[in-house]
């Protein structure tokens, strides 16, 4: 039995020894070589279309693919034979990397790292941004502190983004499908969100991507936003309607929004994101960097030797 | 017995009755009222140069100030007479504002958020900045995971921001005049420097100012820094040698520099910082929120009552 790993990382290869299983590394930038075509398990991660799309006719044996993507669309859109092969995601993978950069936003927000850049590239003193400054003020998102923070894709990326945010004195909610009190925190269901978004000073968007969570932030929805509130999307960006997200920032009714996922990536060059007031423009960047890989894998390898339910399957 | 409390900010003055104290406000930008001049009990802050000096002169029976600066230059210039009056300092009331500053600085230089805005205000989407990354590679400082924070001046700014770091994964240690194991960090005195300085991925400065600190991160400290180190400034810029930072960043010798104190401030118009490369200018805006203080004065004034030792005397 064969397990193709990708190149396109760094894998410690060792740690998924121990299996029977011959592992081959592969160029996912080119189509898989002859003598590694009858594999069983294929390994994904940043692989071209023309790769999947010639592995998805010319595999006859795959069994297996384990995407290191958080949200393999890649694999799922290449034309594999669902009756015949199991698509795993990295799911967890990212959560730290993704909770860190949702929390560097956060602060560029509250702290506005965003305009002092501006005025730093003019050699410009922003002096209203320093000096004595009034503390936590109401109608203002200037700090984490007491600042209320709703979290609507309540999944293992906001359990891991909640302690730190929790820890720098926010009093964090969650939006999700289940309902209830998940690591000590209230989530509650979207029919909430009437409620909740007017309470809200800043909206961290985490929800991935399909036809059920397209434009799930509108503008009805926005217009329940404090004219303070600031939006940040490190989920997909589908779920918000851009154009009346852009509207709402240049008539300022929302404080702001630091985005790092868009309707279309690269953000398209008419977009009028890249100068709305108060945006903060990401190059999708939060995470792309899978984090225990190996651990992943390997566990699903055994799993799959055993002929036990594999973990994240889609 | 009068108490004259600053208008500067905002104060629950209700939470320091009961001590049989008369509290009486005051505007911090005007001379004192002849009233109030026999006041003992003077909290200030923001004041102007010429309310301190005008009441340095004429406020004969002050026996304590109460400053909320966390350095307060501005009383201990003004010509109060240090054998009759006792200052005490606003230490503690800037832990919280200034540590959740210091993240935001780490986070912004980590993921490079400056570089992104750059891009932005020219609309060119920053794609070597996101997407698929190497994972905590070496020789860069992409992310707090594993990153090896060196605080320089480990006093309560510290304590509180060591948490967080920890918490994101960061492996902490610290630089200060007393050795020791404190919250569970590993404080060493300056003389480990050459040893430490080599294994640092970020250094935060949280050093006050003094002659003694003067340029305590000079030309020859900044050399054993690794190419890729940055440095974060929140504490006074006169700890560091500007013209041997703007050498090292123009010469590539470090990785970058975000500033929030600088050697005179507002930054001058010529300075070299504006422009160095991988240079956040901040504009003193880490501090300037004082949080607690009615605890602070109450807890002060209930031992000046009582005739005990006040807190945070200089």
């Amino acid at each position: 039995m064969k397990l193709l790993y990708p190149t396109s990382l760094k894998l410690d290869i060792k740690s998924l020894d121990g299996f029977s299983v011959e592992l081959h590394p592969y160029d996912v930038k080119k189509t898989i070589p002859e003598e590694l075509i009858d594999a069983e398990i294929l390994v994904t991660w940043t692989n071209s279309a023309e790769n999947l799309k010639d592995a998805a006719g010319r595999m006859k044996k795959l069994r297996w693919i384990q995407s290191l993507a958080a949200g393999p669309n890649d694999v799922l859109g290449a034309g594999f034979d669902p009756s015949k092969i199991t698509v795993t995601t990295g799911s967890g993978l990212h959560d730290h990397t993704v909770a860190e950069h949702a929390l560097g936003l956060l602060l560029n927000a509250a702290r506005r790292f965003y305009e002092m850049r501006d005025y730093q590239l003019q050699g410009k003193w922003p002096g209203h941004l320093g000096g004595p400054q009034p503390d936590r003020p109401a109608g203002a998102f200037t700090t984490l502190r007491d600042a209320r923070v709703l979290i609507w894709g309540f999944g293992n990326i906001a359990k891991t983004l909640t302690p730190h945010l929790v820890g720098l004195g926010a009093d964090v909610r969650g939006i999700a499908r289940r309902r209830g009190v998940r690591d000590g925190i209230e989530v509650y269901g979207e029919d909430s969100l009437p409620e909740l978004l007017p309470e809200t000073d800043a909206l961290v968007m985490i929800l991935p991507g399909s036809d059920a969570t397209r434009h799930a932030l509108n503008a009805e929805r926005l217009k329940l936003l404090p004219k303070h509130a600031w939006i940040v999307n490190v989920g997909r960006g589908t779920s918000v309607d851009e154009d009346a997200l852009v509207s709402a920032l240049e008539k300022g009714e929302i404080g702001g929004a630091a985005l790092d996922v868009f309707e279309t990536e690269p953000l398209p060059e008419p977009s009028k994101l890249w100068k709305a007031p108060n945006t903060i423009v990401s190059p999708h960047a939060a995470g792309g960097r899978p984090q225990g890989a190996e651990a992943l894998i390997a566990d699903n390898l055994r799993r799959f030797r055993a002929g036990q339910d594999l973990k994240n399957v889609i």
